[in-house]
């Protein structure tokens, strides 16, 4: 499957000189939904993982439907604010601004082997906040899986260099 | 399986009065989140669906993987401003406040069958825009999914009567 087929680039969006990639098409689209889906999972079938941690809001697209693929729990990474019960929080810097993500404070544990999911690899800021947030809790990170990988924002240097970082589409 | 089990109670959030029922327990918990899921297809599959509409941001960790569950495309309802193409809105009163949703102009078509899931229906009011928008489109809404109902907040009155709803944890 030609995944950009299925990719909408919006031009200056949110800002000015920003090129942003659309992939509300390819969510829309059963069979590339599914297909996408698979090939995310696909490096780590078998890796016995027990959490997908996926980053609010675009990154519980994909988080959701893999952490089920893989028979795996799903931990949300949210902004501020929008956790209910005790959080541990992670600062980073975004592509168009600066930000935080908190995760419940049990929602990882020493036992637990974790795959971080998002749609876009950009700056690598949320990747390296999540890497964080799964180191603090004691858990053993096992990879990375993206759809696209940005790579002129160099997002791979802000993540664990020693661990599986699958990519679809490098743009 | 006792979903209540998996259900957290954290009073007076995100509010004074408000008892708010954190799902973030079950999302975590790889064989209470696949039964969930699972249980939430079950009485649309064979149905022909072809778009889940989920809601920004709770509603998407269901929608997805339920999307891919049944084999459908999955539409994000986003607040105002999250998407980047050409949108239709909706507006609605929430439980603590006001707000918009938005969906992709292009998203739904005559030709599709709609699902709308989401973690909780409680007054009714994003399952209610969520429900013209399916209507503008000109796409056939098939049911709704929910995990909780809040049923002193009526939410049923919002929706469409005759349509199936199915809810597996009533409160």
């Amino acid at each position: 499957m030609d995944y950009q087929n299925y990719i909408r680039t919006i031009e200056d969006w949110p800002q000015p000189g920003v090129s942003f990639k659309d992939i509300t098409p390819l969510l829309a689209d059963a069979v590339a939904f599914r297909t996408t889906v698979d090939a995310m999972c696909a490096p780590f079938q078998g890796a016995g993982i027990t959490k997908v941690l996926g980053a609010e809001a675009r990154g519980f697209f994909f988080a959701t439907a893999i952490a089920y693929d893989l028979g795996a729990g799903f931990v949300p990474a949210r902004k501020p604010g929008k956790l209910p019960y005790k959080t541990i929080s992670e600062s980073y810097v975004l592509e168009y601004g600066e930000n935080r993500l908190d995760i419940h404070a049990d929602a990882l544990t020493p036992q637990d082997r974790v795959l971080i999911v998002d749609d876009v690899l950009a700056t690598g800021g949320t990747a390296a906040a999540k890497t964080r947030l799964a180191g603090r809790c004691g858990a053993t990170l096992v990879g990375y899986s993206f759809f696209i990988e940005l790579s002129f924002l160099k997002g791979r240097s802000q993540i664990d260099p020693d661990l599986p970082c699958s990519v679809l589409v490098t743009l």
